[in-house]
Protein backbone atom coordinates (compact mmCIF):
# COMPACT_ATOMS: atom_id res chain seq x y z
CA UNK A 1 0.00 0.00 0.00
CA UNK A 2 2.87 2.17 0.76
CA UNK A 3 5.14 3.16 -1.98
CA UNK A 4 8.47 5.48 -1.14
CA UNK A 5 10.69 7.29 -4.46
CA UNK A 6 14.14 6.96 -3.36
CA UNK A 7 14.87 9.36 -5.85
CA UNK A 8 12.43 12.39 -4.47
CA UNK A 9 13.95 15.32 -2.89
CA UNK A 10 11.01 14.35 -0.26
CA UNK A 11 12.63 12.77 2.79
CA UNK A 12 11.37 9.03 3.28
CA UNK A 13 10.41 10.03 6.67
CA UNK A 14 7.89 12.74 5.17
CA UNK A 15 7.09 10.53 2.13
CA UNK A 16 5.76 7.79 4.97
CA UNK A 17 3.73 10.20 7.45
CA UNK A 18 2.04 11.56 4.54
CA UNK A 19 0.82 8.63 2.88
CA UNK A 20 0.36 7.19 5.88
CA UNK A 21 -2.49 9.73 6.62
CA UNK A 22 -3.62 9.44 3.13
CA UNK A 23 -4.55 6.12 3.56
CA UNK A 24 -6.47 7.39 6.74
CA UNK A 25 -8.40 9.96 4.65
CA UNK A 26 -9.42 7.32 2.12
CA UNK A 27 -10.78 5.22 5.14
CA UNK A 28 -8.32 2.72 4.47
CA UNK A 29 -6.85 3.08 7.69
CA UNK A 30 -9.33 4.02 10.96
CA UNK A 31 -9.51 5.15 14.33
CA UNK A 32 -8.49 1.75 16.35
CA UNK A 33 -6.45 0.36 13.81
CA UNK A 34 -2.61 -0.19 14.51
CA UNK A 35 0.17 0.59 12.51
CA UNK A 36 2.63 -2.03 11.71
CA UNK A 37 5.81 -2.61 13.95
CA UNK A 38 8.52 -0.17 13.14
CA UNK A 39 10.75 -3.27 12.74
CA UNK A 40 8.98 -4.90 10.27
CA UNK A 41 7.50 -1.75 8.26
CA UNK A 42 11.14 -1.28 8.02
CA UNK A 43 11.93 -4.68 7.15
CA UNK A 44 9.24 -4.80 4.31
CA UNK A 45 9.74 -1.22 2.69
CA UNK A 46 13.83 -1.87 2.78
CA UNK A 47 14.37 1.20 4.78
CA UNK A 48 15.90 2.47 8.32
CA UNK A 49 14.28 1.39 11.22
CA UNK A 50 14.83 5.12 12.44
CA UNK A 51 13.14 6.50 9.58
CA UNK A 52 9.99 4.72 10.35
CA UNK A 53 10.61 5.70 14.12
CA UNK A 54 10.61 9.65 12.87
CA UNK A 55 7.57 9.33 10.97
CA UNK A 56 5.86 7.35 13.87
CA UNK A 57 7.47 10.36 16.31
CA UNK A 58 5.95 12.84 13.95
CA UNK A 59 2.02 11.33 13.71
CA UNK A 60 2.01 10.90 17.25
CA UNK A 61 3.12 14.53 18.41
CA UNK A 62 0.22 15.41 15.21
CA UNK A 63 -1.91 13.75 17.26
CA UNK A 64 -2.85 11.04 15.13
CA UNK A 65 -1.13 8.09 16.41
CA UNK A 66 -0.84 7.30 19.98
CA UNK A 67 2.18 4.92 20.46
CA UNK A 68 1.23 2.13 23.20
CA UNK A 69 3.67 0.34 24.86
CA UNK A 70 3.13 -3.57 23.98
CA UNK A 71 0.11 -2.73 21.39
CA UNK A 72 1.92 -0.22 18.88
CA UNK A 73 1.15 2.31 16.81
CA UNK A 74 -2.77 2.91 17.02
CA UNK A 75 -4.43 5.44 15.02
CA UNK A 76 -6.52 7.68 17.50
CA UNK A 77 -7.37 10.53 14.42
CA UNK A 78 -10.76 10.78 13.55
CA UNK A 79 -12.16 12.54 10.55
CA UNK A 80 -15.30 13.01 11.24
CA UNK A 81 -13.99 15.37 14.46
CA UNK A 82 -12.57 18.69 13.66
CA UNK A 83 -9.61 19.59 14.58
CA UNK A 84 -8.16 20.91 18.13
CA UNK A 85 -7.56 24.61 18.78
CA UNK A 86 -3.87 22.98 19.12
CA UNK A 87 -4.09 21.12 15.79
CA UNK A 88 -5.39 24.45 13.82
CA UNK A 89 -2.56 26.52 15.15
CA UNK A 90 0.33 23.65 14.43
CA UNK A 91 -1.44 23.60 10.51
CA UNK A 92 -1.64 27.40 10.23
CA UNK A 93 2.16 27.45 11.08
CA UNK A 94 2.84 24.73 8.42
CA UNK A 95 0.67 26.46 5.66
CA UNK A 96 2.53 30.40 6.47
CA UNK A 97 5.76 29.79 4.83
CA UNK A 98 4.07 27.49 1.82
CA UNK A 99 1.28 30.31 1.66
CA UNK A 100 4.33 32.89 1.87
CA UNK A 101 6.83 30.93 -1.00
CA UNK A 102 3.04 30.92 -3.29
CA UNK A 103 2.73 34.55 -3.32
CA UNK A 104 6.21 35.22 -3.69
CA UNK A 105 6.16 33.10 -7.01
CA UNK A 106 3.02 34.73 -8.40
CA UNK A 107 0.34 32.85 -7.18
CA UNK A 108 -2.81 34.86 -5.91
CA UNK A 109 -5.49 33.74 -3.45
CA UNK A 110 -7.87 32.13 -6.64
CA UNK A 111 -4.86 30.06 -7.50
CA UNK A 112 -3.65 28.58 -3.75
CA UNK A 113 -7.78 27.70 -3.29
CA UNK A 114 -7.35 25.88 -6.91
CA UNK A 115 -3.93 24.22 -6.02
CA UNK A 116 -5.24 23.08 -2.61
CA UNK A 117 -8.95 21.95 -4.74
CA UNK A 118 -6.46 19.97 -7.09
CA UNK A 119 -4.04 18.41 -4.07
CA UNK A 120 -7.66 17.09 -2.12
CA UNK A 121 -9.10 15.61 -5.33
CA UNK A 122 -5.23 13.79 -6.46
CA UNK A 123 -5.41 12.54 -2.66
CA UNK A 124 -8.98 10.98 -2.50
CA UNK A 125 -8.56 9.80 -6.11
CA UNK A 126 -5.31 7.01 -5.30
CA UNK B 1 11.66 44.45 10.27
CA UNK B 2 13.02 40.49 11.17
CA UNK B 3 11.80 39.95 14.26
CA UNK B 4 13.10 35.78 15.38
CA UNK B 5 11.64 34.10 18.04
CA UNK B 6 13.45 31.50 19.74
CA UNK B 7 11.14 30.05 21.91
CA UNK B 8 8.74 29.57 18.71
CA UNK B 9 9.28 25.40 17.56
CA UNK B 10 9.66 26.75 13.87
CA UNK B 11 13.33 26.51 13.28
CA UNK B 12 14.98 29.72 13.03
CA UNK B 13 16.36 29.60 9.47
CA UNK B 14 12.67 28.64 8.53
CA UNK B 15 11.10 31.76 10.18
CA UNK B 16 14.20 34.34 9.09
CA UNK B 17 13.13 32.41 5.16
CA UNK B 18 9.18 32.95 5.50
CA UNK B 19 10.05 36.36 6.89
CA UNK B 20 12.11 37.24 3.89
CA UNK B 21 9.65 36.35 1.61
CA UNK B 22 6.46 38.10 3.46
CA UNK B 23 8.23 41.77 3.06
CA UNK B 24 8.93 40.88 -0.56
CA UNK B 25 5.08 40.25 -0.60
CA UNK B 26 4.13 43.42 1.03
CA UNK B 27 6.48 44.79 -1.34
CA UNK B 28 9.10 46.01 1.49
CA UNK B 29 11.65 44.17 -0.42
CA UNK B 30 11.60 44.19 -4.38
CA UNK B 31 13.51 42.69 -7.61
CA UNK B 32 16.82 43.74 -7.52
CA UNK B 33 17.00 44.68 -3.90
CA UNK B 34 20.05 43.16 -1.92
CA UNK B 35 19.48 41.00 0.95
CA UNK B 36 22.49 41.98 4.18
CA UNK B 37 25.38 39.88 4.12
CA UNK B 38 25.35 37.09 5.79
CA UNK B 39 27.75 38.33 8.01
CA UNK B 40 25.92 41.50 8.39
CA UNK B 41 22.57 40.00 8.89
CA UNK B 42 23.83 37.10 11.51
CA UNK B 43 25.38 39.69 13.83
CA UNK B 44 22.06 42.26 13.77
CA UNK B 45 19.46 39.75 14.72
CA UNK B 46 22.28 37.54 17.19
CA UNK B 47 22.23 34.38 15.21
CA UNK B 48 24.39 31.72 13.89
CA UNK B 49 25.82 32.62 10.38
CA UNK B 50 24.95 28.95 9.93
CA UNK B 51 21.78 29.76 10.25
CA UNK B 52 21.06 32.49 7.46
CA UNK B 53 23.25 30.81 5.23
CA UNK B 54 20.84 28.21 5.40
CA UNK B 55 17.79 30.56 4.48
CA UNK B 56 19.56 32.42 1.72
CA UNK B 57 20.27 28.83 -0.02
CA UNK B 58 16.65 27.68 0.59
CA UNK B 59 15.70 31.25 -0.60
CA UNK B 60 17.73 30.52 -3.89
CA UNK B 61 16.99 26.52 -4.40
CA UNK B 62 13.42 28.37 -4.74
CA UNK B 63 14.17 30.94 -7.20
CA UNK B 64 13.04 33.99 -4.84
CA UNK B 65 16.88 35.47 -4.88
CA UNK B 66 20.11 34.72 -6.93
CA UNK B 67 23.54 35.00 -4.89
CA UNK B 68 25.98 36.52 -6.52
CA UNK B 69 29.90 36.68 -5.86
CA UNK B 70 31.35 39.91 -4.28
CA UNK B 71 27.50 41.70 -4.69
CA UNK B 72 25.20 39.28 -2.47
CA UNK B 73 22.46 38.10 -2.06
CA UNK B 74 19.73 40.02 -4.68
CA UNK B 75 16.14 39.09 -4.98
CA UNK B 76 15.15 37.78 -8.70
CA UNK B 77 11.38 36.59 -7.37
CA UNK B 78 8.89 38.83 -9.62
CA UNK B 79 5.55 38.47 -7.90
CA UNK B 80 3.56 39.96 -10.96
CA UNK B 81 5.32 37.09 -12.94
CA UNK B 82 2.69 33.51 -12.30
CA UNK B 83 4.90 30.43 -11.08
CA UNK B 84 7.41 28.71 -13.11
CA UNK B 85 6.17 25.03 -13.45
CA UNK B 86 9.06 24.04 -11.30
CA UNK B 87 8.12 26.35 -8.71
CA UNK B 88 4.34 25.36 -8.92
CA UNK B 89 5.10 21.73 -8.74
CA UNK B 90 7.36 22.44 -5.89
CA UNK B 91 4.32 24.62 -3.77
CA UNK B 92 2.45 21.48 -4.22
CA UNK B 93 5.04 18.79 -3.17
CA UNK B 94 5.06 21.13 -0.03
CA UNK B 95 1.31 21.71 0.47
CA UNK B 96 0.64 17.92 -0.42
CA UNK B 97 1.69 16.84 3.25
CA UNK B 98 -0.16 19.97 4.96
CA UNK B 99 -3.81 19.40 3.54
CA UNK B 100 -3.30 15.91 4.23
CA UNK B 101 -2.49 16.81 7.47
CA UNK B 102 -5.78 18.93 7.59
CA UNK B 103 -8.08 16.37 6.00
CA UNK B 104 -6.77 13.73 8.71
CA UNK B 105 -7.30 16.30 11.45
CA UNK B 106 -11.15 17.07 9.99
CA UNK B 107 -11.06 19.91 8.13
CA UNK B 108 -12.63 19.61 4.84
CA UNK B 109 -11.76 21.83 1.06
CA UNK B 110 -13.48 24.70 2.54
CA UNK B 111 -11.85 25.29 5.68
CA UNK B 112 -8.53 24.90 4.19
CA UNK B 113 -9.61 27.57 1.89
CA UNK B 114 -10.86 29.42 5.10
CA UNK B 115 -7.32 29.00 7.02
CA UNK B 116 -5.17 30.39 3.40
CA UNK B 117 -7.12 33.65 2.58
CA UNK B 118 -6.90 34.20 6.82
CA UNK B 119 -2.93 33.16 6.24
CA UNK B 120 -2.92 35.79 3.27
CA UNK B 121 -4.58 38.84 5.60
CA UNK B 122 -2.01 37.81 8.27
CA UNK B 123 0.85 38.08 5.81
CA UNK B 124 -0.27 41.06 4.01
CA UNK B 125 -1.32 43.26 7.28
CA UNK B 126 1.13 42.98 9.02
Amino acid sequence: MIILDSESNVPLYLQLRTQIMEAIVRGELAKGDTLPSVRGLAGDLGINMHTVNKSYHELESKGIIEIVPKKGAVIIADTEKHASKKQYENLGEELRPVVAEGLVCGLNEEDLHQLISNIISKIKEV
